[in-house]
Order: C-alpha cells, then sequence, then structure tokens
C-alpha cells in the first residue's frame, strides 16, 4: 500500500500515512487537535479543514456541511476525507479553537514547568526489607515518593492499604503508586502492580447549561485525544438555569436532575472511550467547569437558594471527591474536582475562564465576557479581580424569538442586506430552519443599517420594503421566504424579537458599562477583551459592537477565546498550579451584585437602544 | 419513699438517693467510677466495694464472688446491693483501677486545658443572610466556626453539605456542627438541627488479643459512662496472634478475623446503648488501642508479613476511618481512629499506654512493661523514648501449662505454702477449676521458697513432700487436691509448667534488661515502672521479683496500671494533644528489635533461673 505525506499548517506538523487514513486519523497520528464534536460522524460540520495542496476527495455526504465557495477553496471534512495523495492542509482557526487556546495558543498554555498533573503517576521500585530496614509497608512507599515528590506525607484510603502489602510482594517491590493533589495535600489514589505510568488519562468537563463537552486528557503527554458533546439533558426539566432550579425544588427534583447530569457526562465519556479503545478505569481524575447551578446539580446541592434573593449557594468552594461519589464512571477511586465559583451568578466556568486567558497573571487589563443566558464579565489583572453576572434571556441562544434556534443545522448564522436584497448562510449550508444568535445579531445591525428599522427598534412602517409585514398584530421581517426555507413557513425577525433581543444586549453591554465604572476604568485602558460563549466561535465582532453588545474598542483588542471554560478545566488536569490559580481567583474576584448596584438600571435602561442612547460611547459606529 | 445520703471514699463524693437504689447506681449518680465489666449482672465481681458506715444488704448470689475474709470486713458487689440505710462506702483501687488512672489519679489526667476533644460540638446561631453579606452556606458555617476554634478551614463530607442548605433554612440557621480534627485539620462530620452540644458521645476500645473492652464515654464531662468487654471472638481461629496470622494468611481468612473483631466491639457497644438508653448514632467517635497484629485486623488490613522475618507490618500510622468504613456500628460518619504502632510487636496498645503513663511528658526516667503472651517494654521520658518486645509465651495467660486458665471464676489466683500447707484463693470464691497466671507465679515463688523446686525450677525428689507425685514421667506438685477441685482432678503444676514459665518469666526479665542496658542504664536510675497487662491487678509484685519476673526495684517504685492501653484510648477521645502525643511516641520511639540483637540470647539463658543465674541483679531476694 502507498505511504503519503501530509503537512498539517500552521504549525507545520507533518506525518506519514497509509493510504485510505482519514486526515481525522492523519491529524491525531501527528499530535495535531482538530475539532470532533460528533466523533467522526460526519455531520458536525467542527472539523473542516482546507486542501491547500494536494488532492483530496471528498464523500458526497459530507459536501452538504460545506458552503459552495468553500468547495471552491478546497474544504473538506477531515473526519470524511480519505488520503490518497500528498497533502498540505491548513487547519482553520475554528476547528482547532480550543486547542489553540491550550496547547499551542497564547492564552490558556500551561508550560513545562507549570505541568505538575492533578493526578500522577509515580513508578516506585522499593528495597525489599530487611531486618535493619522494616519500617511499615506504607512508610516504605511514602519514603520512596518523599524523595521522588518532596512532600513530607501521603494519605492513603483504606481500600489501597488493604491491598498493599499483598501488591508489593506479588510484584517484586515494583508498583507504580497514583498520587493525587487534594486540598491540603497528596493523597495516594491507587497502587498497581509494575510500570503503568504510560497510561494516564483524565476528563475535562464543561457542564453547560445548554450543552455538556467532555474531553479526554492524555495527563502524560498533555495532549487532548478525543471530544464529544451532546445537548444537555436537563433540557428536557427547564430551559434555562431558573427553571431547572424550580424543577429541583420540587419533591424528588434535584436527584433527577443530577442523575440526567451524570448520566448525560457518563455517555459521552463512555463513547470516547469505546472509540479510543481505552478502559474507563484508567481515566484517574475528571475537572469540571460549570456555573454555580450546574455545579450545584452535578454535586447533588441543593441550589434553591441561589434563585432568591440574597443569591446564597450551598457552596463556592467544591469539595473534592471520588468520581464514585457523585457516580461518575471512570475509574471509582479517581478524584472529581469541582472548580470553585466567585458567588450564586459567577461560577467555576467563569473562573477556569478567567485563569485560562491568563487575566489573573497579566500586568495588563483583561476582560472576560461569556455571553450565554447569562452574561458574565470578569476584568483585572495580576492584582485585582472585578466580576458580575446579568440575566441576558434566552434571545442570544435561539430562545423567546419567534424564529429562533440553537446554531445547529439549518439555523441561519449570517445575514447581509443591501438594497432591499437578503444574503444569508445556514450552518451546514442546508435549507433554513430559523436563525440563531449570531444570525440575529447580524439580522438587527443589518436592518438598523439598513434603516429598516430605527435606533429604537422599531420598524419604520413607511419603508414601503415588501418583505415588512405590517398585518399582523406584531410587525415583522422576512429573512427567508416560506419558499425557501426547510420549514414551508417564512422566517421571519418581528419587533417583538428585536425588542427581546435589544433588552438582552442593552442588559449585557449595562453590566459591562457598570464593571468598568465600577473600577473606575475606560474601556481604553482594557488592553484585551476575550470573547467566549456558544456562539463565540461565529460572532461578527464588528456587528456586535455596532449594535451595543461589545464596547466599541479597536477590534483586534476583542479575542475569540471558544469554550474557555473547558480550556480552563482542561488546564486543571494538567497543572497543579492551574488548579491553584482557580482557587485563588475565586477567593479573590470580587463579585459585583447588579440587582443591588443602583446604577444598574439607569444604564441598562440607556442601553436599551442601537447602538446606546449615548452615541459617544460608539464613535465607530457609523450608521 | 426514704432518701438516704451515700458518701464514695476516698474522693469523698457524696449523693443522695431513694431507697432500694443499687450502690452502683449511687456511684453513677455521684459521678463516681466503679468498674462494670459484666454490666451489673452480679457476675464478674469487679464492683467490689467495701461499706464502712452503715449497713448494706447484698444478694446471696453475689456473696459468692465474695471471700469469707471480705464479707467479714463489709465488701459487697455494688450493682446487687440495694441502699437502705446512710452509707459510707470505700471503692478499693482494684474497683476503680481505671477510673483512677485517669480521670482522678496521677497518671493519665487529662487536665482542662487539654480537654479538646477529638470530636467537638459547636452550637451555631448564624446570621441570616443578606444581599450585602450572601457567602455561600458553608462559607457562613466556617466563618462562624472559624471564630469559635479559631483555624482557618474546614473540611465537609458530600453528604452534610447536601444537606447543608435545607438544614440551615429549617432550623432559623441555628443547628450544631461536629467537628472532628483529623490528621491534616479539622472536618465537619455532622450537622443537625438545633442545639444538640449536650449530647456527644465517644467510645474507647482496648482490643486486645484475648479480651476487648468497650468504654462509652462522655466526651462532654470526659467521665466514663459504662464499660463492657467479653473476651476476643477471634480466639475460636487461634489463642496467639500468631496463630491467628496463619488462619487470617488462608483464603479469605482475613475477612472472618476482621468480622469477628468489629462483630464483637459491635455488641458490645449495643449492650452498653441499651443499658445507657442512647442511641448509637449519638456516638460520634472510636478510639481504638491493640496490638500490631489487632489493629491490622480490625481495619482489614493484611497482617501476613508481621510474622516473618523481617516482621513488617502494612502500617503503623493508621489512616482514620469512617466508623462504617469498618463496619463499626457508631454513627456511620463518626470517625474510627486506630492509634498508632511503633512496629509489629509494638502496637498502639504499647504507644497508649506510655501516653497514659505520662512517659512522654515525664523529666524523669520511666518504664512500662505490659506482660501478656508479649512482653511488651518501653523506657524513657521527655526526650527519649526506647521500647522493645519479647514472646513470653501463653503461660501468664493461662495457656501451656497442664492446669493453666485465664482469670476467670475458678481460677487460683493467690497462693501461699507454709510448712507443707497450701492456701489457696480462687476468683469468685469458686471451686478450684484450673490456675490463672497471678497463682502461677505465687506457685513457683511458694515453691522455691520452701524448697520444694530449686534455683533451677527442679523439684527436689528426695523431700518427701506428699503433695509431690513423682509417678509420672513429669513431676507434679499438687495445689488442690481432686476433692476440692470443680474438675474432681487435682489441681497441679508440673515439673514442664515451671520450665515453661520459668521461660516466660526469662524473656520478659531478659527484655527488660537488654533495654536498660542497651540505654545503659541501671534499673536504680528508673524512678517509676509501670506494669501493666491482663493480670496486672492481681499480680503480687514481690513474689513477681522473687522470681526474677521484674527487675529487683523499690516496691514504691513500682506502681500498677491496669489496662493502660483502654486509659490511653480514652484520653485521646477527651484530648487532641493526646493523640498528638500518641503519634509522636509512635514515630520517636525507637524499637530494638530483639530477634537481632545478639545480647538477648545471653541475657534469656541467663534468666532461665530463680531468680536469676547473678544473683546480684536481686539483692533483696532471700530464699
Amino acid at each position: 500500500m502507498s505511504q503519503f505525506s501530509i503537512k498539517f499548517l500552521p504549525d507545520d506538523h507533518a506525518v506519514k500515512v497509509e493510504e485510505g487514513t482519514t486526515i481525522a486519523e492523519a491529524a491525531r497520528l501527528a499530535d495535531v487537535f482538530i475539532n470532533n464534536l460528533c466523533g467522526g460522524e460526519g455531520v458536525c460540520g467542527k472539523c473542516r479543514v482546507q486542501v491547500i495542496k494536494g488532492s483530496a476527495e471528498a464523500e458526497d455526504q459530507a459536501m452538504a456541511l460545506l458552503s459552495e465557495e468553500e468547495i471552491r477553496n478546497g474544504y473538506v471534512l477531515a473526519c470524511q476525507t480519505e488520503i490518497h495523495d500528498d497533502l498540505e492542509i491548513m487547519i482553520p482557526v475554528e476547528s482547532r479553537a480550543e486547542e489553540s487556546q491550550i496547547m499551542t495558543g497564547e492564552a490558556g498554555e500551561v508550560s513545562e514547568a507549570e505541568r505538575i498533573p492533578l493526578v500522577r503517576k509515580i513508578y516506585l521500585e522499593l528495597p525489599e526489607p530487611t531486618i535493619d530496614d522494616n519500617i511499615s509497608d506504607i512508610e516504605r512507599v511514602n519514603r520512596e515518593l518523599r524523595r521522588k515528590i518532596g512532600w513530607h506525607s501521603f494519605g492513603i484510603p483504606l481500600h489501597c492499604l488493604r491491598a498493599l502489602s499483598e501488591k508489593l510482594r506479588s510484584n517484586d517491590w515494583k508498583v507504580t503508586a497514583t498520587v493525587v493533589r487534594d486540598i491540603r495535600g497528596y493523597r495516594i489514589q491507587r497502587i498497581e502492580p509494575r510500570d503503568t505510568t504510560s497510561q494516564n488519562y483524565g476528563i475535562a468537563v464543561d457542564v453547560g447549561t445548554t450543552t455538556i463537552v467532555v474531553q479526554l486528557v492524555d495527563i502524560n503527554s498533555g495532549k487532548v485525544i478525543d471530544v464529544e458533546g451532546s445537548l444537555n439533558r436537563q433540557a428536557r426539566y427547564g430551559e434555562d438555569v431558573i427553571s431547572r432550579m424550580i424543577f429541583a425544588a420540587k419533591k424528588d427534583g434535584l436527584p433527577v436532575m443530577t442523575e440526567a447530569v451524570v448520566e448525560n457526562i457518563n455517555e459521552l465519556v463512555e463513547k470516547i472511550c469505546e472509540r479510543q479503545d481505552i478502559a474507563g478505569d484508567q481515566i484517574n481524575a475528571a475537572v469540571a467547569a460549570g456555573n454555580t447551578t450546574m455545579s450545584h446539580f452535578l454535586l447533588g446541592l441543593n441550589p434553591s437558594a441561589i434563585r432568591l434573593d440574597p443569591y446564597v449557594p450551598t457552596a463556592d468552594v467544591y469539595p473534592h471527591v471520588l468520581a464514585s461519589d457523585v457516580g461518575i464512571k471512570i475509574n471509582p477511586y479517581g478524584v472529581l474536582v469541582t472548580l470553585p465559583s466567585v458567588a450564586s451568578y459567577v461560577g467555576g466556568d467563569i473562573v477556569a475562564g478567567v485563569m485560562s486567558c491568563g487575566i489573573a497573571d497579566s500586568g495588563q487589563i483583561m476582560g472576560l465576557i461569556d455571553i450565554g443566558t447569562n452574561g458574565e464579565i470578569a476584568i483585572g489583572n495580576n492584582e485585582w479581580l472585578v466580576c458580575c453576572s446579568a440575566s441576558a434571556g434566552p434571545a442570544f441562544e435561539g430562545g423567546g424569538t419567534r424564529c429562533g434556534m440553537r446554531a445547529i443545522k439549518g439555523a441561519i448564522e449570517k445575514v447581509e442586506i443591501n438594497n432591499g436584497t437578503v444574503e444569508y448562510e445556514t450552518v451546514g449550508n442546508a435549507r433554513p430552519r430559523g436563525i440563531c444568535g449570531s444570525g440575529l445579531i447580524d439580522c438587527i445591525y443589518e436592518l438598523v443599517r439598513n434603516g429598516i428599522i430605527g435606533a429604537d427598534g422599531k420598524f419604520n412602517r413607511d419603508s414601503g420594503d415588501e418583505r415588512l409585514l405590517l398585518t399582523d398584530e406584531i410587525p415583522q421581517y422576512i429573512i427567508a421566504p416560506a419558499e425557501e426555507s426547510e420549514t414551508g413557513q417564512d422566517i421571519v425577525i418581528t419587533e417583538s424579537d428585536i425588542d427581546n433581543l435589544i433588552k438582552s444586549k442593552g442588559a449585557v453591554f449595562a453590566a459591562i458599562k457598570c464593571l468598568v465604572d465600577y473600577i473606575g476604568l475606560g474601556f481604553d485602558q482594557i488592553e484585551t477583551l476575550h470573547v467566549a460563549g456558544g456562539f463565540g466561535n461565529f460572532l461578527n465582532i464588528p456587528k456586535a459592537i455596532a449594535i451595543g453588545l461589545l464596547p466599541d474598542m479597536p477590534r483586534e483588542k476583542i479575542k475569540f477565546v471558544g469554550n474557555s471554560s473547558l480550556a480552563g478545566a482542561r488546564m486543571c488536569l494538567l497543572s497543579e498550579a492551574a488548579l491553584e490559580k482557580c482557587l485563588n481567583i475565586s477567593r479573590s474576584m470580587t463579585n459585583v451584585e447588579l440587582s443591588n448596584y443602583k446604577p444598574f438600571m439607569d444604564e441598562y435602561i440607556a442601553a436599551l437602544f442601537l447602538p446606546h442612547t449615548e452615541r459617544r460611547l460608539f464613535p465607530s459606529v457609523k450608521y
């Protein structure tokens, strides 16, 4: 069989592979990360890559997920494309987004020096006891660990101690100790026969309200091996955290919520393990990042008081527990670390994001905005950190609007209106089924830029635009007419939708503005503003600025970071220092409770305009 | 109903009680401790007290356990004697032995300043959260605990955290936290509604090879509430630790041994709880002291390597575990602390003893000898501690001799021979069934003093003593003839028995001598020698010296301490400092491995004589 040379750009990794290997497999062999949300099924379109040199054959099925322009430019899906030629392949930023933050990017990199992972495997060749050296078995293990780790004492669970005598003696005093860092020192988690140090895996889990993502990480190399995501199964009990908390407050409601999220994670882990042919037992640690409510659900803590004034969580620093205490199916004695929160509405996901973006290490002032159902904002540097949270409503995630939907196949994600002509693009290039958050932002920008709506979000009823329907009680504008749509219905944005979206963007911007004012800064003093969230990869930043969602800062100062929560969780698997930083961030970050902060309501009302009632805040916006 | 005034001596505690109350119950009301090994059944005879003023009616049944002389002197069993008069009651040292070491005695007292118990209950009245003070529930608890205890952070188990939100809110923010000191700080063990601080119990457990004793302790007052003991059920699998280790090494043998000891403890706890009408759930801690093998059995650790050169235990410092991890039926989240060992044959019982006797705090040199199947010896002061252990064989515990038995009813415990007349006393004044350790020591002393045996332990075959039977292969001496005995057989001591006993006493003395020589001391430099062990309360010290078991020291320097292991365990329940001292003792005490110490064999051989081949070592011995 022929062999072909494959080179991956931009990082210039090369590999030789057999004919017929997929590009995704070649990337794995070359230790190059490509997104793989659907697990190689060819349905998520997240692994698109551009073939720059050589020719590649793609499956027909996969082509449906690519635009014509993309196909013209040599884009293929890595998981669906077999290799029959020498190739040079460019991995676009969106296909390596998560990896680029962590393993190769600037923000979120774990340096070699900091690579003391949460769970370490240490191979021990112990001297056999003699009458002059007859310390106890565990002290013999401890002595050797002390030499290798330089820590004075190691806790050990009973199950480990019970098996120790036999394990040492039947393996010629050669064993591998799995050692985990816990809050107050090191603990032996496991003793295995002989040298098993080559197998040490962990999972990073982003426990999102909408989506749950699990990454399998090789703790030895620090590489992401695989990733798997799904919609959060809890959604059936309520779209947002508030409705789920209400559900959980009912009799026996909480265990249902906990089971839903645990089973969800277990399924994702199982899929990955099967695909990678790794025993779940070899996964020694899980680090989970989620908002405060999701973290409570995961651990089975009662979140009821989070919902009501004065918004009190059960805990913000969560105990490290055994994975099996919660029901997570990795090694039953593996540790589950849930990253600490700051307050009821600023969770471990934000702490993880702040850490992974390096804000707490930075000499310059940086910010992080994570936009979902809640908008959370953190600003600070290596000396101080301040954060706040505002309810943005479900509009940006596709809820609460007539034709809103999540950013899945058929969602209109890009819109342009020029001289009465509407052009749009959908996820997967499918027939349109609705509009997702990034599409809605585009819509509003295009509508106001074309004078179809005013700065107050109301339609100009005299425009005579044939797409503007005034017959209903609520005026609406057709983005895709019925004959183009999958549903056979017009896909529209209504005045009420626009109103909701303005409220959402108003809340997020007001929160940013309040926080900046609270600190006594100007936006110009923020060196870098990281934007994260479900739609981070698709968001058109200039348009988001132009509608007044993001502050009017130079474009190059705003940085996409994709899933910064997952990145942070992964870093904590790989680095004790990262976990320690998260703890410090959660302890030191000041939460400004906006519901209690008087200027917020004024800022919110001032922001209910496109882009804002105070135009001077948006000097670059020209419409 | 009439009331009577009762005064207990020597500590002069007074109490008024209703007519018909038992003396034992009156003692309890007066907070005076009286031994109660059988739990008030009137069968152990351990609660004998002397009525000095007033008249007391005892039950007939109880009289059987008292000697005629005792009855003449006003002795009664406290548990079997009802009060119908004003009384003055003297509690003899043997009936308050354990208490006197701890709560009222010199050695082993826990001072008020040191009374920070292992498990504390702290009542918290928390301020209700407000929007300006909306820290998490657990942080609110921690903050208040910090104020009260002055410790920076408290671990909390998941089960506690899960219930916290509801518990605080449904009890008006008034709860009681049970806080336990663990190896690396404080941990919250339990949160209860409202103020439950008045109920806080612990158990001290002496896990002996032969006997298991459980004491229920009121942690608030430091008082012993009740005690219950039984023969160790493991005995059915082997008399001594060696045979039990051999049993445990068989397939599935270890769990059988662990279950036996755990069930044994549970039964004792259950009896006490029933009697005292206390819920087992209110017992928040257990501290166990045992030799290294018994500690391994209790925790389910494999003891196999203890038995064989180079004598390596699995652990010497044992992890603190949940009682329910091992199956001990107190509060399932209660802690089980197993006191640390020094080496394979110097266990937590000796560490507890050294601590409770105050040896490690003393400016003067002190010693502890604990004689059982093994003789363990510790010598030291507040600067150094050295110990060793020698196998004494089962002779002192009634094993390995023709008519040997444990010190239970019918055992000959005292013997005197004068001009061919043998007088003896038995436990419970019953018809003799055999001879226990203290009786055997008396026998040997009396035989050699009367010239019936020589200093080599051999019978003087020409004495013509009619009690000496030379017809058998092994010469034997009748202590109680068949017509007096319960068994209808002569109760005898044989030349072979004497040989075994000389070997046992030789091993113990050789160990003491080696240790003293090793340190470079003379016996005269030891200020106090504590003697503990199963027969400690009955041992005739001058006779024990005269046969060469104990060193020839002034009588007033030798102190009975009864069960110093149990005393130490109880102190650790009541005092963090005591537990800390145990840990320090276990770490700092130097174990001299006698099997590896060349002079031991010479010392042993030199000691196989009555009292010793070197008479100058026993100047006070006159026969």
